[in-house]
C-alpha cells in the first residue's frame, strides 16, 4: 500500500478538495506510475455531479494520465522504471469474454473496470483516478508513450484521442472520403486532426461560425455551419462518415440527412436521450446507419499513441494548477477551453 | 388512354368510394396489366389519412399488385400477353443516379415515383394504385410471377415481402445466426418466413404472448415476449440481427440491448419519431447499429419472387370483396388480420 494525494468530490454538489487515500501494493503484473499530467474530460464533471447515476464518493476523477514508471512487478515485461506511460479510462476487465479476447476490453461482457468511479474486480474497493500523484495499474491497461511526444499535450490522447481514433479506424476512414466532425471541443479537435492525418477530406460541422478559422488551423478542409439551412442543403447526402462529438442531447435528424446512402454517423459524446427524437425515416430513406463507439481497446490505444508519435499529433491544451481545478471545470462547462485542460500534477506537491 | 375503375379516397377523412379515371396509353416500354389481386398495406391507410403529409386526392391506394399482362409495348422484351406479373411500391425512377445504377431505385436521388400518391415524372399527373381493375407500368418496374405461386397470396410479397426480404439479404442473414423479428403483422409474418428459409435461428419478438403459437407455425424457433423483463434479460446481448417491423412510434432502447456487440437493428415499419427517444448509450455501448431499409430494388424484388416460387413462400391472407375495403381498413387499424387483406379484384366488376 502507498499513500496517495489527490483531489476528490465528496458529494455531487461539492467542489473538489484535497484528499488522501491508499493505492494498492504493486502486484506481479502491476506498474506504479508517478503522474505528471492529468487531462480534464467532460465526463469527469458528469460523473462528479452524478449526471449518469450510481456515482461513488469520495471520487477522484481523471482518466487521461501521463506519467513515469517508478516501480514494476516481477512479471512485468512491457515497462521498466523510468519509462513514460499512459493510462486511460480502464484499468481492468474480465480478460476472457469475447470482447476481451478481441482486444475490445471497453466492451467487456462483465463490464470494464473504469479508472475512477469504478470498483476493483477482486476487492470491490473504489477506483481513484488521475487527479492524484500516483497510480498502480495492471500492465495490460498501461500504454507506452514515446519519448518524442510532448507529454503534457499527450495526456488527452488517453480519452479524447482514443474516443475519436477508434471509430475513424473501425469505419475505415481514409483517402477519397468526405468525413464530417460534428462539434469542436476536446473530442472534435482530435477528430479533425486524426481524420486529416488518415487522409480524408475533413469538414468541421459546428453551430458556431467563429470556430471556423480554428477548425482550419487544426486541419479541416471545409467548415459547415449547421445552423445555416442553405449550407446544410448544399452538403446533403454527401458524407461518407460523420463523427458526432456533441456531448449533450440534440436533434440528430439534420445530420443524418448529410450522409450518403448506406453511410454511418457515429456518436461518441452523448450517452443520454436524443431529443428531439430520431425519426425512422432518417435511417430508412437511404439505408443510413446510426451507431456509437466507446473509447477503444488497449491494443488500439497503443496503436494510436504510436501513430501520434510518428505524425507529431497531440492535443491543444491549456495547463492548470491542481488548485484551480474547480475553476477549470466551470470554464469547461461553458465550453471555454481550447481544447483541453491538463493539470500539471507537480503542483499537487506545492 | 383507357378508362379504369377503382376505389378512391377524396379527402383524408372520407371512406373509399368507387372512382373512374384514365390510365395512360401503353408506350413502347409499357406493360398493361389486368389486376387480379391487390394487397392492403398499412401504409395505404397512413397515406389516405394524410398521416405523413402531402397526400394527393383523389387517391387510389394499393401497391401490392398481382395481375395478368393484357398488352405490351413495341420495345417490351420481358413480358408477353398472358404472363403473370407483379407491381410493387414504385413505377418509375430517374434511372441515372448512383442508386438507380446500383439497382436501388427505391433510394433514387431524385425520388422514386410511387405507385400511388405520386406524380408521373414527365406529365406530373397523379399516380393511381392497385385498388383498380388495371394499370400501365414501365417494364423495369414490373416483376415476373411464377405460374406455380398462389397468386392471391403472392400479392403482399410486393410490399410486405420485399420490405423484409431486402434487409435480411443486405445484412446477410443466414445459418448460424440468431435473428429476431419484432412485431407480428403483415411485415413481421413475412420476416419470420424469410429468416427461417434463409437458415437463421428465428426468434419472434412480440408484446402479445397469444401470438406465440402462430409465430411458431410460421417458422419461429422461439418466442420472446418483450413485456417480460426476465425473458428480455435472458436474451440480452444475444442477437446477430433484429428486423423491427413495428409501424408506430415506440421505445427502441430495450431492443437495442438484445443485440450482440456490433450487431444491427433495422427499422422497416416506423417513419416517424422514435419516442421515448433512443439514448446515445444504446449505440455507444457495444458499438451497436440502428439502421433502416425501404422496400427493395426491382432486381432484388425479382430475386425474392423467384425465391418464393422455389421455396413455396407466400403470405397468409384473408380475401375480401372491394366493397368491404373500408371495413377491412378498420380491422387492419386494430391489427385484426392474419396477416394481410387481399382484395379479389374480380369483385370490382360485380
Amino acid at each position: 500500500m502507498s499513500l496517495a494525494r489527490g483531489y476528490a468530490a465528496h458529494t455531487h454538489t461539492d467542489p473538489l478538495v484535497p484528499f488522501e487515500f491508499e493505492r494498492r501494493a504493486v502486484g506481479p503484473n502491476d506498474v506504479r506510475i508517478e503522474i505528471l499530467y492529468s487531462g480534464i474530460c467532460h465526463s469527469d464533471l458528469h460523473q462528479a455531479r452524478d449526471d449518469w447515476g450510481g456515482s461513488i464518493y469520495p471520487m477522484v476523477p481523471g482518466h487521461e494520465i501521463i506519467g513515469r514508471v517508478t516501480e514494476v512487478g516481477s512479471e512485468v515485461t512491457r515497462f521498466k522504471v523510468g519509462d513514460h506511460a499512459g493510462v486511460g479510462c480502464m484499468v481492468d476487465s474480465c480478460r476472457h469474454c469475447d470482447a476481451c479476447q478481441h482486444d475490445l476490453e471497453q466492451y467487456c461482457a462483465e463490464g470494464a473496470t473504469w479508472t475512477y468511479n469504478g470498483r476493483e474486480r477482486e476487492s470491490g474497493a473504489p477506483t481513484y483516478g488521475g487527479y492524484s500523484d500516483h497510480v498502480v495499474v495492471e500492465q495490460r491497461f498501461v500504454v507506452k508513450v514515446s519519448e518524442t511526444l510532448d507529454l503534457k499535450a499527450a495526456a488527452p490522447l488517453l480519452c479524447a484521442g482514443i474516443t475519436t481514433w477508434s471509430p475513424l479506424r473501425h469505419w475505415k476512414v481514409g483517402p477519397g472520403q468526405k468525413v464530417g466532425v460534428i462539434g469542436l471541443g476536446g473530442l472534435g479537435h482530435m477528430g479533425v486532426k486524426f481524420a486529416k492525418a488518415l487522409g480524408a477530406h475533413v469538414v468541421m460541422i459546428t453551430t458556431t461560425p467563429e470556430k471556423g478559422a480554428d477548425a482550419k488551423r487544426l486541419g479541416a478542409d471545409e467548415v459547415l455551419v449547421s445552423r445555416d439551412a442553405e449550407q446544410m442543403k448544399a452538403h446533403a447526402g454527401s458524407f461518407d462518415f460523420l463523427l458526432n462529438t456533441i456531448p449533450v442531447s440534440h436533434d440528430t435528424n439534420p445530420y443524418m440527412g448529410l450522409l450518403k446512402r448506406e453511410a454511418t454517423m457515429c456518436l461518441v459524446g452523448v450517452l443520454t436521450e436524443l431529443d428531439p427524437p430520431l425519426t425512422g425515416g432518417s435511417v430508412i430513406f437511404g439505408r443510413r446507419n446510426l451507431t456509437g463507439s466507446a473509447i477503444g481497446g488497449m491494443a488500439e490505444t497503443q496503436e494510436m499513441m504510436d501513430f501520434c508519435a510518428e505524425h507529431g499529433i497531440v492535443s491543444d491544451v491549456e495547463m492548470i494548477d491542481i488548485k484551480n481545478v474547480n475553476e477549470a471545470w466551470e470554464r469547461m462547462a461553458k465550453n471555454d477551453v481550447r481544447y483541453r485542460f491538463v493539470i500539471d500534477m507537480a503542483t499537487i506537491k506545492a
